[in-house]
This record gives C-alpha cells, sequence and structure tokens, in this order.
C-alpha cells in the first residue's frame, strides 16, 4: 500500500500544522495560565466525591440527564453569583455551560457570522478572537482603547461610517472589564453609552468577562448585560480564571431567542459533568474564600512584575499596573520591535506575546508585548524579566541600564 | 431601548432553534445512555481524590502542562489498550483527547471538508454524523450493508464510479465494529478489502468505533486502523459507551500528518483535565472489570428486550439481535411509516429514532426504527415495548396480536 498523502484532501486554508509538544519555555509569560499554589486539592477532592456518593448513577445520562444546557445546580449557583458580583439578573434557562469560554466563542460566532461579515472590536484585542475573526474571514472595524477602555467617540464614528457604507454590523465585541490585554475597566457611564450607540445602530453586544472575578478592589461597574433592557447583549464568563484552566467549564449567558438558537448549534453533546458537578458543590462554599486568597496572590505578583519591570527595564518601557487579571501590557520605545524581541526572546527560553498578535491594527502592536505573570512564582517573575532585558538588551541596545548596573554593550 | 431582533443578525441555514429542556420522557429509548447501575461512585471518587492528592497544582496549567493532545498517562493508557483489543500500534503523540467523540467528527470535518466535498457512507447511519454532513452541504454515496456491515462489491462499484465522474472522494465513513444502528461487525477480509480499495482510489477511511468495547463475546477483528500500512485510516473512540456519557472524554488517533494538522484545527483550549484524570486513574486498575460487568448488564437488557419484542409484535417487526451495543435496528412490514410512529409514539411519551434519521436513502430508513436498551431497568423496558405496541397498533392496526392477546380494533 502507498502511503497516503493527505495534504492532498486538507480542505483549503487551515492554519499550519501543529509542532510536536515540548513542554513549557523555562520563562513561561504567555498563556493565561493560572497560580498553582492556590489551587486546593483536598477541598476539590472533597466536592467530587460528595457529589459522586449522592448522584453518581446519572452519569449514565447524557449531561446527567440535566440537558443540553448543563448542570442545574451550577447553573443555580451562577444565576445567583452573576447577579450579586455582576447585578446580571438571569434564570438558569438563560445559561449555556460551555467547555470553557471558548467553545462559547466560537458557538456564538456559528450563529451569527459569515464570511464578509463585519464586527467592531477593541484595537488591543484577545489574540484568540482576533485569529478566530481572521480564520472566518469576518472584517474588523476596531476602536481605540485609552486608559478607560474603549472610546465611546470612535465607537460613534465607526457605527456611523458603516451605516453610511451600508454594511451590516453583527455585534460589537468587547471585554470591558479587566480588558485583554489592557486591563482597563470600562466606566458606568461608557457602558450606558454602549448599550445607547448599540440600540440606536440596531447592532448586538458581545460582553466577555473572562477576568472580571480577578480585580484588587473587587470593585466593579455593573455588566453591560445587567444594564441591557434591550437583550442586545450576549455575555460569557468562565472558571478558568477564578478556578483553574485545566477544568474546561465556561458559559454563555443570553435571553431565550439567541441561546435557543446557541443550544441548537451546539454538536459537542455537553461538556464535561463531573467538573460542573464539583463546581458546584465547591462554589457555594469555598467560591469567595478561594478568590480572596486568589486574588491577593495575584496583586503580589503583580506588584512582583512591575518592580522587576522597573528594575530592569527602568524608563525603557511604559505600562500601567492593572487593577486585576493576570496580564501586564507592556509598551516599548520605537526603536524596538516587538515581534523580532519575541523570537529572539524564544531562542532564549522566554516565551512572550507579540503585540501584533494582541493587536488589530500592527503598527501600534508592533510596541507592545503582553506578559502573563499568574503561573510563575515571585522567583520566576524575577528572573524572567531580567532575561528578557538582557535579549532586548542583545537586540535592541535596550534598556541601556538595568538598575544601578550599566549593561556592556 | 427598543428590544433587538436576532433573527435579522443570525447567519443563514441554521438549524431550528432548541425547545426548553423539560426531561426525558416516561420511556426513553434514544439518545445512547448508558447503565447507570454499572456506575461506582466510591471508586470513581477514590480515583479523582489520588489524583488530586498528587498533582492538583498542575491544574493551573492549561491542560494541565500535558500540552493540546491531553493528559499524557490517559493516552499511555489508551496507547497499551488500543493495542490489546484493537491491534492498534500507536504511540502517545498519535493520540489526541477530545471532549467525546462528538469533537473529535468535528475536527476531522473541520480539517478535510468543505461544501461540495464527498464522502461515502454506510447506508444505515449514525444520525448525528449524517446531520453534520448535511449541515456542511457534503454529498454522501452511501454504501449497503448486510449482516457482515458494509458491502465491498458496492463500495467498489461506488468508488469506479465517483472516479469516472471526476469527484474527489475525502473519506469513507466506517462503524466497522458494532455499526450503528445495524450492530454488525465488519469480518476481517472486508476490512482488509476496504483498506486495498481506499489504496487503489487514493483515499482516506475514518473509522468511529464507539461501540467496540460492548462485544458479548469480547472477540472482534482488529480495528482497520490496525491493518492500514499506508497512514489513510484516522480512528475514533470514546470512553461514553464504556464508562459514561455525561464524562466528555472521547480521542482521535491517526498518524502525525494528520494528527498535526487536527490538533492546529482545535480550538477548544483542551478538554477536561480532571475527568482525564480520574480516567487514567481508574482504567489500569477497574477497566476491565468494570466492561465485565456492563457488558453483561447490556446483555441481559438486550435479551429482555428482545423478548418483550417478541412477545409484543411477534412478526410484525424482524431485527437481529445484536452482538453488542446498546441499541437495536428494528424492521417493521411496509404498512408501517415509523416516522408517523415516531411521532405518535412520542405524544404516548415513548422516545423512539426514526429510521430515516439513521438513514441516508429514506425510503427503507422509514421502515426502520432504533431502540436503545441500555439506560431503562427491565421492567421500564417491557413496559415501554408493551405501550409502543399499543401505539403502534392504534395507528397502524399492527401488531394485529400481542401474545396470547388480541388485540382491540
Amino acid at each position: 500500500m502507498t502511503a497516503l498523502d493527505f495534504s492532498d484532501l486538507f480542505a483549503p486554508n487551515l492554519p499550519p500544522p501543529t509542532a510536536r509538544w515540548g513542554g513549557f519555555p523555562t520563562h513561561n509569560f504567555i498563556g493565561g495560565h493560572n497560580a498553582p499554589e492556590t489551587i486546593v486539592a483536598r477541598q476539590l477532592a472533597e466536592c467530587v466525591t460528595k457529589v459522586l456518593e449522592r448522584e453518581a448513577q446519572s452519569l449514565a445520562f447524557y449531561n446527567a440527564g440535566h440537558g443540553p444546557q448543563g448542570y442545574l445546580p451550577l447553573r443555580e449557583w451562577l444565576s445567583e453569583k452573576l447577579d450579586r458580583q455582576a447585578g446580571i439578573k438571569c434564570s438558569t434557562d438563560e445559561i449555556l455551560m460551555t467547555s470553557g469560554s471558548s467553545p462559547a466563542l466560537d458557538l456564538v460566532n456559528k450563529v451569527l457570522l459569515q464570511p464578509g461579515d463585519t464586527v467592531i472590536v477593541e484595537q488591543s484585542n484577545y489574540g484568540g478572537m482576533l485569529s478566530r475573526f481572521k480564520r472566518l474571514k469576518v472584517d474588523m472595524v476596531s476602536i481605540d482603547l485609552d486608559g478607560d477602555g474603549m472610546r465611546m467617540d470612535h465607537l460613534e464614528r465607526a457605527l456611523a461610517d458603516l451605516k453610511t457604507k451600508g454594511k451590516r454590523l453583527k455585534y460589537i465585541y468587547t471585554i470591558p472589564t479587566v480588558q485583554n490585554p489592557t486591563a482597563t475597566i470600562l466606566p458606568l457611564d461608557r457602558r450606558q453609552e454602549m448599550l445607547r450607540l448599540a440600540d440606536a445602530y440596531d447592532t448586538a453586544i458581545f460582553e466577555d468577562e473572562c477576568y472580571s472575578d480577578l480585580i484588587w478592589s473587587g470593585e466593579r461597574p455593573p455588566a453591560i448585560y445587567a444594564l441591557d433592557e434591550s437583550g442586545r447583549t450576549i455575555f460569557t464568563s468562565t472558571f478558568s480564571k477564578s478556578i483553574a484552566p485545566a477544568i474546561r467549564v465556561g458559559y454563555l449567558v443570553a435571553k431565550w431567542p439567541f441561546l435557543s438558537q446557541a443550544v441548537a448549534c451546539k454538536t459537542d453533546a455537553g461538556s464535561g459533568m463531573i467538573e460542573q458537578m464539583m463546581l458546584a458543590e465547591f462554589c457555594p462554599t469555598h467560591f469567595d474564600a478561594h478568590l480572596a486568597k486568589l486574588i491577593a496572590r495575584l496583586q503580589h505578583k503583580r506588584d512582583v512584575l512591575v518592580e522587576a519591570l522597573n528594575e530592569n527595564f527602568g524608563t525603557a518601557v511604559e505600562f500601567t499596573p492593572p487593577p486585576g487579571g493576570i496580564f501586564l501590557w507592556v509598551r516599548f520605545s520605537e526603536k524596538v520591535d516587538t515581534t523580532q524581541l519575541t523570537q529572539a526572546a524564544a531562542k532564549a527560553g522566554i516565551a512572550i506575546n507579540p503585540g501584533v498578535d494582541w493587536s488589530v491594527q500592527h503598527p501600534e502592536g508592533n510596541r507592545h508585548i503582553r506578559l502573563c505573570y499568574a503561573s510563575a512564582s515571585p522567583e520566576e517573575l524575577r528572573a524572567g524579566v531580567a532575561a528578557l532585558a538582557d535579549v532586548c538588551h542583545q537586540t535592541f541596545g535596550i534598556p541601556e541600564r538595568s538598575a544601578n548596573r550599566t549593561r556592556d554593550a
């Protein structure tokens, strides 16, 4: 038999094949991982044991008999939690559990988008969503951000412009609460303004709130979903950032006209029930205490990263210390091409996100990098930043000085 | 604010929106559920506890640090199990864990198919795959089955015909080992012949083996994948049928040229790690004993169903008692329209799969129904079949007699 050449059979326009998994790099500043030291094995195991003792036999049924929207007790807890923390009033019928929020993004896109459609997005943005839009051949109109998130004057202009051009906008994609990567929090008045504009231009809003649990102060404006009286907002969040990314439990919240269509388009036969059951058991008792511990830990790591950046890069970089979340968006002077920096860093065992992957428009993106700080220990953070400063100096002559030490040429 | 009419924004050709979940019907013969009485809470809980005690902190990393192909110890066990039970030699690098086998089907289709492509399928077939092909606007060429599964003479004719027409076939989709819905097992010589034909016509084979663990005799021919020396076979299976469908753990096996492309196309950020960890802990110690118990239980339920069908329907139906699996494919006389029967049964609280959903060509499909027998108790199976016979008699006057009792007109 002759070996089959699969490349003859592949669909067109696939992404390049993946490389074999080689483990994490020595200094890992990418990937949205969490703080391992905050995960308590005993509590999780006790919760799984308890729920299995009570209802293991229901696992013999798809979705444990709770229907395609997922485990009901977890949706009940979420309904209460979303009200308490984000002001969202939703019934359990308005929540669809997904295997993390990535499938929720894909599902929303499946329901709404086809090639040639237009979406509005924040200029600096979640790389995974930008790559999805590119793969779907969807046109992105990007809106600038300032220290308060998406600029509403720019949004209004973009909406008017699309209307003039006769283009039908499918939705405004926004990460208003700890924006990825800028970590900005959109104030209440801008949320209200976004809703007013979406209403005036008759479009939907897709609100992605993966990081909103992780705000140091615990204070946040209500979700856009909470302020929306017109049912135009679709909301997604996840337990990946508040508990652990290796458990794949996220969710979509929407009014029934949208959600019933999303459930119909879901082809994965449900999300893992043991993880949903575990969370439903864990959250009412442990979630708040766990979150407080996690937030304190993340804030400390942010402080360590900020200190290490100041020490090693000095004035060669600019950034705003984030009010929450797990990443820091760093701006370099124009002498530094961050795509080139990323490649040089990779060779030295340092993984960073180049700004171009996290930006709609490349020129500005090319001056930024995104650094995730949740999973490394403080020691690893310090060593990683020092190593990155070395690579940056070797490649661009920047930073010229680190702390009190002048670098060799 | 005006309520948004989402129907203006939906992509074209979506499936109809789903109805709100209303629970299972009184008599449930659909859905591929498993036998609840075989699930042992204590064993599962012990396994989760053990693995969490050892490595809970790794959950802070996507895929627990095992990379996008999933939890390595589970892939190690699978590599050994697939060799032992199906003759498949594969490395852990040739296994991709997925959230059940449904996402594996979607992934293979994403890598290979676009609208207008052609696939070869078995005439009676898994409804979920047929609906996928329809949604993808892929042409299906169907091959008849006999008591030994797909007919190779028909396959050869179809391949020659496609070649004449200049149509590029993407793959042959087959469920050779406990076919869904006919429960046939393709003999070794046909497997070899299918590979010979696929080689001659330069196409791929997609082997779906979800039910192969559940054969009463435990005897089965090697997987097509095991016989393939040309790397053209893609293999999928799942723990849904051998352990529980509510845990979403399935897998894809393929040589690297295909698998590296599939991993690249995967957008779900990995499958639930706690369920994979639990299985990796459970399987080496408990899988074989669990399977023996499950098989005995399923065989008993099949016997109950066969007896109930004979008793209630007599000669009004024909079927071959399946050698394994969880479903029975029942053929009615031409007087019975099974689509109409399904609707009448639904009104009486009885859910059955109409043959048309499980068939490529409707005329023959419309004489069949699929009955799943794993999840109901023996008492429920008997009551369900009796209720179905009543509905069938009321609708079509068939069966005329049940056991020793003549039915009222």
